[in-house]
């Protein structure tokens, strides 16, 4: 199988590009009678052909009879719709837990021939030798795969360890980079009002790059600290939920991202400033920020969202201008990719219905990568070297006292915090509940649904863990379910009703080099094996979903009946959404940003 | 008066910009209760407030009291509309015979505060070094003036000799030049079709540097030259005049740049595209081209533009987005100017009408530049040296000898070559036409409006001599005009019914370092002194507009009454319009691009 999919600049084609369109050199492919889908123009434009050479479109017009010669592959189109490879504007590859080359495999089926992505979670693991990695592996895929360069690594400075950091040093190296399109998203956005130099030094290198500063900014509050981050120069946000939140970043020029991932509904909300207000358009931008494998697999990727703006209510070129040209003007690649145009990468999708969005065939650079769903060429992929595979360090065996929560000196029972899950939502509740103590030691209860939580040190092999409570999710009998996926810092968080079953999960990651796995009387239930930087996996997309679907039949076998429970777990230690996580250093209050005690003294 | 007009890059100011929009620190500027005109979300948004620091707009929203302090000035704007400084997306300074800094002045008082400038006419006399002179003194102006690298120099190769050539190497070093935006217009479009590699290189040059290629497809051919020449990269193109030309280019993601200059009028015919056919207008852009001075200081600049392209029913919101974020979009600069953003140059204009646009208020940087069309500032000049001012390099005086026309020997009359003028049109006709001999040498002939023609080398001081004869401007009496405006080489047009005044035109120009100057019975009626490479002049529009009605009327007087005679005149030489052509190389058949013989032989 072809394993090169590199092509030349525009610059190094324009010589055979320009014979081609002149009729001097035939086309190496032709796309003959196609409605073309401009985004450019927003028409559509029939009984189009287009010919490519050296993987880019050398002509675009009513007829390309004279680029054709002997060796011309014609494809006959007969009046299907071609409109651009699909563009995700941000977005998490390690959310799917997969490798680039599966994600990308997984995805180009639906039409996604560009992904602006940001390794934020292997960042965390790995530090800029992980950027780079994912960066290496991005760059050899036979779609577009851009990396954003992680901004905020701690996410929670003071409150964290992750495995490793990212400095403006680091972020300054990663300009250079020949994958990279920009800064990732600034979640930092408390210290960005605040003027953190750090943080400002991290725009400024990807500014004076030429590149592109994606934002981040998850507050409601649209009065002066929203300005202030504004004014700092992120060019984007995707966690707008509201229209005003829409319309108040695209006013400013700051383009409105509305995405819709596995767990994020926040384009139907925001839409309506275009649909309905009538706002320009050019300044909103579709992505999907993180979608599980079992998405990919089975709803899609870029043409679900496309698809979802549509029934929106939004006109069908203007969604897909909002997932095509406008996310590459956006990016500074307008002249290279995000629509049907001479000389741009011949990234084209063809699609019988502009409603439904059936994928019927995928190109990119000029070289067909789908039929009907089916997958025609294998991602190449990049030799990870071992420290990425091997990177749950624990130090030592799990044992069950390990789990075991001491209480206060003497005391009988204690008042201890516990994290309250609330469905659907990624806050949690910081409860305060009474709890029994045995034998000196605080059990958990359940009866209110009340579980033993531990977070474990898995960069650091120095044998600490954090332990305290978690209620919501439902878990009954002697259970546990352990996962390195554990945002931001992905450290091992291990929770469940029963010491010992705690104490064979998390082994069982430690052996398998990370995943998550659920266990009961005992016995393993269902295992994701990630043992890249134990966040993702090298196998197809297809079998992560299998995987992922078995764990949450074991979590419900454990009785917990949530909607994405696995999403709530994950979360558990991320210490910039309030109001109370658990972290490497402790119990975080992240409505305070302060770390707190597990139990509450009695006044 | 203030002379430094720099202000930091936004990384620069960022930490300021941010204290402001939070609170922490007082603006420098705030204009209170503008009606934002906002051009990202093509809104107007009543009562809102802009908050200015370090040159940059800091706050955008509905209150900056708290950006306010004892120092920062306020101005109160009752309700005016804010609108971005205008951008003109192509222009020649040279066109309005001032320097750069002149021509800043005459058109920061209606609101432009961008611009966009092709060289092409210095660049024709003095080469590089020339481009140099215009980017340094663009540079310093307290207004945006950034440079495209004049590509096509000469125009016409192996037809004509200029003052210098613009080789590939030059405009691969231009592109480092700090003010250096892109490539200025690829006019020579068939050397593109065919392929010709160095004009390859110097479009890969511009690509490379991230820098914008400047397209002229200057053809009604919309067939396989024109597909090839889209592939070969121009990014833009100002040459369209019909709708269908906007069509064709902005569908394949070529701006269409639509002009109304002095002599330009191609806004109307193509604006349809968006106003009947309903194209997505960000792919439209406004821009003058070439403007007299004359427009400038009577009917305006960019204001003049937009307001016709309003006139022409296109929505005033629309109108300036194509002279505002569309043009920095283009040129990529869409987060440093062209809109009303946090972060972008603070460049805005005050006005109390969307329909008829009197300019009210201009300020640049923050900076209040301009107050009901008074300026307010002086553009600071650079020091041009004497090699640019001393430019107009004839070798001896000239007299009535050198303008006469030797016949063929033994002839009575003769079939010579005419150029014929077409009122309003830029193409000439090749005529034929017989005219008597008298000792020897050819007359014109007055009572046919044919008079004589000369292009004189000024720049080689060969004292090189091409002669022939041009009909349709009327000329009687014994009269001349010369200029060493001459596109493209600009070398000494003189044009005359009598070799004596010739003569006295040809050496005052000599003397007065270039410009135009119209003589009859021996005595100057009128001399615009165009000093800075026989092309410019640095002294305010307002007297050089005058010098230039007196040289029309004393055209007039001499029995010319075409409209835009001076122009036809200029064009004599422009060997890349058809039909016929004088250059120092001969009598240019335009239409074949040969050299032809000023005689015709009789068969």
């Amino acid at each position: 199988m072809e394993k090169n999919f590199e092509i030349p600049s525009w610059q190094e084609a324009a010589g055979e590009l320009v014979a081609v369109a002149a009729g001097r050199k035939p086309a190496s492919l032709v796309l003959r009678n196609v409605r073309w889908v401009n985004v450019q123009s927003r028409e559509i434009i029939p009984a189009t052909d287009l010919a490519i050479a050296a993987g880019r479109f050398a002509y675009c017009g009513p007829d390309a009879s004279h680029c054709i010669g002997d060796d011309t592959d014609i494809v006959e189109c007969d009046g299907l719709y071609a409109l651009p490879g699909f563009c995700d504007g941000h977005m998490h590859v390690e959310s799917g837990m997969l490798t680039p080359a599966r994600f990308a495999e997984a995805v180009i089926p639906h039409g996604t021939t560009t992904m602006f992505v940001d390794p934020h979670e292997i960042a965390n693991v790995l530090g800029l030798s992980g950027v780079r990695l994912m960066h290496d592996e991005a760059m050899i895929q036979p779609v577009n795969m851009f990396v954003q360069m992680p901004s905020c690594v701690p996410s929670a400075p003071g409150l964290e360890t992750p495995g490793a950091r990212i400095t403006p040093a680091d972020v300054e190296e990663a300009m250079r980079w020949p994958g990279i399109a920009g800064l990732g998203e600034m979640m930092n956005f408390g210290g960005v009002v605040a003027g953190s130099p750090e943080l400002l030094a991290e725009i400024a290198s990807a500014q004076r790059a030429g590149k592109t500063v994606g934002g981040h900014y998850a507050s409601p509050d649209l009065g002066p600290a929203f300005h202030a981050y504004l004014a700092a120069g992120p060019a984007d946000d995707h966690e707008g939920t509201r229209e005003i939140d829409a319309v108040s970043r695209a006013r400013r020029g700051m383009r409105a991202m509305m995405r819709l991932g596995s767990a994020w509904y926040d384009v139907e909300s925001q839409i309506t400033a275009v649909t309905e207000r009538g706002l320009d358009s050019r300044n909103f931008i579709l992505c999907t920020d993180d979608c599980h494998s079992g998405t990919l697999v089975n709803e899609g990727h870029m043409n679900r969202v496309v698809k979802h703006a549509i029934s929106c209510g939004c006109d069908p070129l203007v969604a897909i201008q909002m997932a095509t040209i406008n996310t590459a003007t956006h990016f500074g690649m307008e002249r290279e990719l995000g629509s049907i145009a001479p000389g741009r990468r011949a990234d084209a999708a063809l699609t019988s219905d502009l409603g439904e969005l059936p994928v019927l065939q995928v190109y990119a650079r000029g070289r067909k990568l789908a039929d009907r769903g089916e997958l025609l060429v294998e991602a190449p992929r990049l030799a990870w070297p071992e420290s990425a595979r091997k990177s749950v360090k624990i130090g030592r065996p799990l044992g069950p006292e390990d789990f075991r929560i001491p209480a206060p000196a003497g005391a009988n029972s204690v008042s201890a915090r516990v994290i309250g899950i609330i469905e659907n939502q990624a806050p949690t509740k910081a409860l305060v509940e009474k709890l029994d103590v045995e034998d000196g030691y605080v059990r958990c209860d359940e009866s209110r649904g009340i579980c033993y939580l531990a977070l474990v040190d898995r960069h650091g092999a120095s044998g600490r863990i954090v332990k305290g409570f978690i209620g919501g999710f439902g878990y009954v009998g002697a259970m546990a379910i352990a996962s390195t996926v554990a945002h931001d810092s992905h450290h091992m968080i291990v929770a469940g009703t029963d010491l010992e079953n705690m104490a064979l999960a998390g082994n069982r990651l430690a052996e398998s080099d990370g995943g998550v796995t659920v266990w009961r009387d005992g016995e393993e239930l269902a295992l994701v094996g990630l043992p890249y930087a134990g966040l993702m996996s090298d196998r197809p997309a297809a079998e992560v979903a299998a995987d992922a679907e078995r764990m949450k039949e074991a979590m419900a076998a454990c009785g917990c009946s949530l909607n994405n429970a696995f999403m709530q777990h994950s979360l558990l230690a991320l210490a910039v959404i309030p109001e109370l996580r658990i972290t490497d250093l402790g119990l975080v209050d992240s409505t305070r940003f302060e770390l707190v005690d597990l139990f509450v003294e009695e006044k």
